[in-house]
């Protein structure tokens, strides 16, 4: 049996903006979405005899012919419509009354609810985008900086798919080449030349490889860089993570959601996302839940792509700070407007006044740099989604198990298999691969409406 | 000079839908609003080819021809639009950061952004709709039961204004004669029959007393019916309090902005939102804030449409309750699943187990039979807002002036006076006659983008 989230026959209605504006929108969708409306519409003219792509204004009317609400109801046709399906969007006063009203009576004339992320849902079932780019639709609502929004808006727009497609071309063309070997196995014949095999999967794992070493780069677009601000007592970290939060205060209360608790704190700069953890949260505490929190700023921390190393002008010596080969580190000298000889001061580090302003520009500028968008620019494909990494990594896995067998002289038919596992990885990605559960994970994510 | 917020010469811009929604739609109105959008959207024609009330499927591009997203815009032309001007409406993804970037790619064009009701402001300018039915479109974005959806929904779509066109009508048949009496003074004819004139202020009078008299229940169904519910300790009345809300919950976490401190809940009964107060609330206490919550209280209780009065099963015994005339009084005998002899409570009391649910259905209907609606049913006018209601008693206080000109045969230019103020009054509601001010004040209470 078909499970309910995968039925595409029946007519779904959801409002589709959020409530609490000057208007709404309700979108029904479905096989009998303009039939629905045309027994709550009363227009000029029947929507039954309308073509799509137009505007109609008019009433909605309830059981008892009472004007719910005067509304103008747009009318898209199969399939040119965002599911594929006819689809009828109604704007309304931004009432939650009326909304609910409306959706009640479409309820009533037959549709149903729509869960989340449905109408998306529908529309990678009817072969409109696939589930790449079905997902870069809840990326794109969710994006809010510069760069987090061209990675999203890339990968609906197909490119990320595209660039799937290719590996799996390459990939399938190899598997035909092996398995046609098969065939003539009796006859002995070597179609696939295995240095032109051996080359073509390095070729195949260099694109892989790439792309899962832009993840890292692709999270941080996404969830923002983040930055510890270490250094004694004192020495000024709440001051410049107020400092450099401030002059952006507007983009911090900008992104609902932002979990914003005393140590942490996210701005843009130049459109990258920055999240400042302040390591002066950190203390000793007999709190349960304090602790917690503590333990999560050590492990943040140790995660963070940049440590930024505060020191101040009449004390500017940096104690030894751990840090690994993959994260940045920037020493920053702070209170310069208290100094009177600054030549004892290492020439690397930044010299700033969190408390004045000065020198912010220029270690605004330090961090900018370690973020290096130039591929982004080029308009190359970039991973931001970590079930695609996972995906990714599992082809990765079969693909090193293709090239043991390879080195061991494993028959045909054994290594046509491993070349199976790495295409079904990749098929996973743009959903030619998909399981009940995948999809079912993937839409719940998104918003009602949707 | 026009004050900047009644300029209609500019076209305006902002995002006429809430974040946070899987959608969001940009509106854009103007003389200047199907250009500004065309060097913006990429479609399959341009938006200055089309016609009105067509939809484009396309994208907004940026001043580097960076796509911001994939759009659907709708195209209104002049004078068939909300505002009367040309309007573009520009669905988009659901992002703040997509809306704010296209909000000020149309700035950047020569778009300013619209202050909260301008798009209203200007519809009512352009003469699309009167003041009362523009103030009808706030109240029925805030309306969350049935009734008072019911009344702004007939207010705004003009039975409400169609009242006061009558009634001018009728006060300005009246001072024609007067005037038309003066012209001819020298002659000393009387156009204006002293007791036609009497009982034509009469009707007037009549007519604006129960529009007056139709504000309790306006205001009732606008605010919620307050209903207080009194009555010794331990009788159970936070516990009726609760299971009252408790059915319906649904709607009550559905009011957006609600205050619901502890001692305030509300909820809908048959279309009607009914705002119960909860005495056990009321304690002594040194705290200034809470002393000031609970004279609120106090002036709530006074000011209430319906006592509760609450006793139990095993004493069922009533205090006496302060009360006037003004108010109804209900006596309710809870806990009566606990009770083994009801022989000696009081007749007229409503029996429930607010416990178990018992009698809560009983108790429903007599809260909702206290609210007779049956006048809106015939679609009459209910007079809900305080500005109106402020007009109109001005109106009354003209009109006994005017009766009292005639008793004491004050000249007709006088008399004349008298009735030219009660059109003034009257006309301040519809916006015939209208100051800056006023609609400053009316407009600044929208929301952005309606």
């Amino acid at each position: 049996m078909t499970p309910e989230y995968l039925d595409t026959t029946t007519t779904i209605v959801a409002p589709t903006t959020a409530p609490g504006g000057a208007v709404m929108v309700i979108r029904l969708s479905g096989s009998r979405a303009i039939e629905i409306a045309d027994t709550l519409f009363r227009g000029r003219k029947r929507l039954c005899d309308a073509e799509g792509y137009t505007l109609h204004y008019g009433h909605i009317i309830d059981s008892q012919e009472r004007i719910v609400d005067d509304v103008v109801v747009a009318l898209f046709r199969a399939p040119h419509s965002y599911t594929g399906d006819d689809t009828v969007e109604i704007t309304t006063h931004g009432s939650e009354y009326i909304t609910t009203e409306i959706v009640r009576l479409c309820i009533e004339r037959g549709a149903t609810m729509a869960t989340a992320g449905e109408f998306t849902r529908r529309a990678f079932l009817a072969g409109k985008m696939d589930l790449s780019r079905a997902e870069a639709v809840a990326d794109i609502i969710a994006a809010d900086s510069r760069w987090s929004h061209n990675v999203a808006s890339t990968q609906m727009r197909g490119a990320y798919s595209a660039k799937f497609r290719e590996l799996r071309d390459e990939l399938l063309h190899l598997c035909s080449l092996l398995e046609l070997e098969l065939d003539f196995s009796e006859e002995d014949v070597e179609f696939a030349d295995r240095s032109t095999l051996r080359s073509l999967l390095d070729k195949v794992e260099n694109q892989i490889t790439s792309l899962t070493s832009s993840f890292t780069l692709g999270n941080a677009l996404k969830n923002g860089v983040t930055v510890a601000i270490v250094g004694k007592p004192n020495v000024g970290k709440s001051t410049l993570l107020n400092a450099l939060v401030e002059d952006d205060r507007a983009m911090v209360s900008d992104i609902a959601g932002t979990t914003r608790d005393s140590i942490e704190a996210t701005t843009v700069i130049d459109g990258i996302r920055y999240r400042f953890i302040d390591t002066a949260g950190i203390h000793t505490t007999d709190d349960k839940l304090e602790q917690m929190g503590i333990e999560r700023t050590h492990r943040m921390i140790a995660n963070a792509s940049i440590i930024l190393h505060l020191a101040t002008a009449d004390d500017p010596t940096f104690d030894s700070v751990a840090y690994d080969d993959k994260q940045h580190y920037i020493r920053v000298v702070n209170k310069i407007d208290y100094a009177t000889d600054i030549t004892d001061i290492d020439s690397d580090a930044l010299l700033i006044s969190a408390r004045m302003g000065t020198g912010l520009d220029a270690l605004r500028q330090r961090l900018r740099d370690i973020v290096d968008t130039s591929k982004l620019d080029a308009g190359s494909v970039v991973v931001t989604n970590m079930r695609h990494y996972a995906a990714l990594s599992q082809a990765l896995a079969a693909l090193s198990d293709a090239r043991r067998a390879m080195n061991v002289n494993m028959s045909g038919d054994l290594l046509s298999e491993d070349l199976r596992r790495i295409l079904h990885h990749i098929g996973e990605i743009t959903g030619e691969i998909t399981s009940d559960d995948i999809l079912h994970t993937i839409f719940s994510r998104f918003c009602i409406g949707k």
